[in-house]
C-alpha cells in the first residue's frame, strides 16, 4: 500500500472531505481489513492567500515545496495538494519538489476529454478564475474553457470565501450561483461545467445542471485511490 | 504558534473532530487571521488494535513511538493521540518519546478533580476498560474508577465498533448504552461518567445523564489549545 502526502488546509472543510472519502472509499474497494495510513500537512491557509493575493509566485512555490518536503520526509509516495488554487503554480512545484504529485488540473483535463466535452465553464475561487492554469492545461486537450465575467467572479469568489470555505452552505448562494452559471452556459453553449473549487461540491451536485458537472474533487481523489 | 502533531486514525471520525474542533475553535478565540498549522500522521487502525488484542505493549509502544517520531522530524512542538485506547501505554510512550506529548489521561484526571468528583464510571473500548491506565491514573487524585461488568463491556464494545468508530449514530445502541450506565451508576452511586474513548461523544451529551459527563475529547483538544 503506498502512503499519500496530503497538503491540506486551504480550506480545512475540503481537507476533511479527502480524508474521509479516501479512508471510506478504501474500505469499501479493498479486500483486506486494513486502513490506508495518510499524512496530512495542514498548512496556514491565511499566508498562502497572502502570497496569492500579492500574485508573489516564487513564495508561493517556496512554501508549497518546503511544506511537500516534510511528508517526503516522513515516507509518503504520492502528494496530493488538497485544493485547486494553489495548482496555478504546479508545473513549478512538480518542477522543484523531488516526488510525484497527483495534479487536480491534470487529472480533471484527462476526465473532461474522456467525457468529450468540448467547452467548459470555470468556477472557482477568484484566483483560480483569474489564473490561466486550468485554460491552459484544457487547451493541450483541445478543449476550450471559457470564465465569468468581473462582476461574476466576484460573486461566486463570495459565496466560496468565508462561507463554504468554512464548511457553511448558504441555500441562497445556490440559488444564485446556479443562475449566474446557467446564464453563461445558456450563452456560451457549453457543455461542461467545472467545479474547480474543492469546496463548491459541498454545495452543488451532479443533477443542479443539465448539462456535465464536473467535480474536480472527486476526479482528485479517485486519482489518489489508484496511487494507493 | 506552535505545532501540534496528531497521531490520528483511531478511529477517523474522532480524527475529524480533533481537525475540525482544534481548527474552529482556535479562529473563534484567536485574534489574528491565522489558521493553526497541524500536521496528522493518521496510521493504520488494523495494525493497532491487533497489537492491543494480542496485548503486545511492546509492539504497541515500539508502533506508537515511530509513528510520532516522523512527527518530531517535520516539526511538530507537542504530540497529541487522538484516541483513549492507545493511551493504555502512554507512559511507555512519553518516556521513549522525545517530545512532550498532551495525554487525554492525564487531563482528564485534573478535569475531574477540579470537579471534585469523586467516584467515576469508566466507558470506553474493551481494551481501555479492561485495561487500568484510568484507574490507577485517577487512582492518584484519589478519585474512585468504577467499570461495567463482562457481559455490559462487551455490549458497549460492540457499540463503539464498528459503527460509532466509523462515524456512524444507531439510537438504539444509545438507549442501550444509557440504560447500563444509569443501573451502574444507582448502584454504585457514581457522581460522574466517563466517555473514555473520542467516539462516545459523537453519541452521548452532556444532558444525557443527571451527573456530570466527562467529555474526554473535549477536555483534550482544549489542552490542546492552550499550548497553540
Amino acid at each position: 500500500m503506498k502512503k499519500i502526502g496530503i497538503i491540506g488546509g486551504i480550506g480545512p472543510a475540503s481537507t476533511v472531505e479527502y480524508y474521509n472519502r479516501i479512508i471510506s472509499e478504501y474500505r469499501k474497494i479493498s479486500n483486506d481489513e486494513n486502513y490506508p495510513q495518510l499524512f496530512i500537512n495542514s498548512v496556514n491557509m491565511t499566508e498562502m492567500l497572502g502570497y496569492l493575493s500579492a500574485n508573489d509566485n516564487d513564495n508561493l512555490v517556496n512554501m508549497l515545496v518546503k511544506e511537500i518536503e516534510k511528508l517526503i520526509v516522513i515516507g509518503a509516495d504520492y502528494i496530493a495538494i488538497a485544493s485547486n488554487t494553489p495548482h496555478c503554480v504546479i508545473n513549478e512545484v512538480i518542477e522543484k519538489a523531488n516526488i510525484p504529485i497527483i495534479s487536480i488540473v491534470d487529472e480533471t483535463c484527462k476526465y473532461v476529454k474522456s467525457k468529450k466535452i468540448k467547452k467548459v465553464l470555470l468556477t472557482g475561487t477568484r484566483f483560480t478564475m483569474d489564473r490561466d492554469f486550468y485554460s491552459k492545461a484544457l487547451k493541450k486537450y483541445d478543449i476550450e474553457c471559457i470564465v465569468p465575467n468581473d462582476n461574476e467572479k466576484d460573486i461566486i469568489h463570495e459565496i466560496i470565501f468565508p462561507d463554504l470555505e468554512n464548511g457553511i452552505i448558504v441555500e441562497k448562494s445556490k440559488v444564485i450561483f446556479k443562475e449566474i452559471c446557467n446564464k453563461i452556459i445558456k450563452s456560451e453553449n457549453a457543455d461542461g461545467i467545472l467545479l474547480a473549487c474543492t469546496e463548491l461540491p459541498l454545495m452543488i451536485k451532479e443533477n443542479d445542471f443539465e448539462i456535465t458537472v464536473v467535480d474536480t474533487m472527486e476526479i482528485h481523489i479517485k486519482s489518489i485511490l489508484e496511487k494507493i
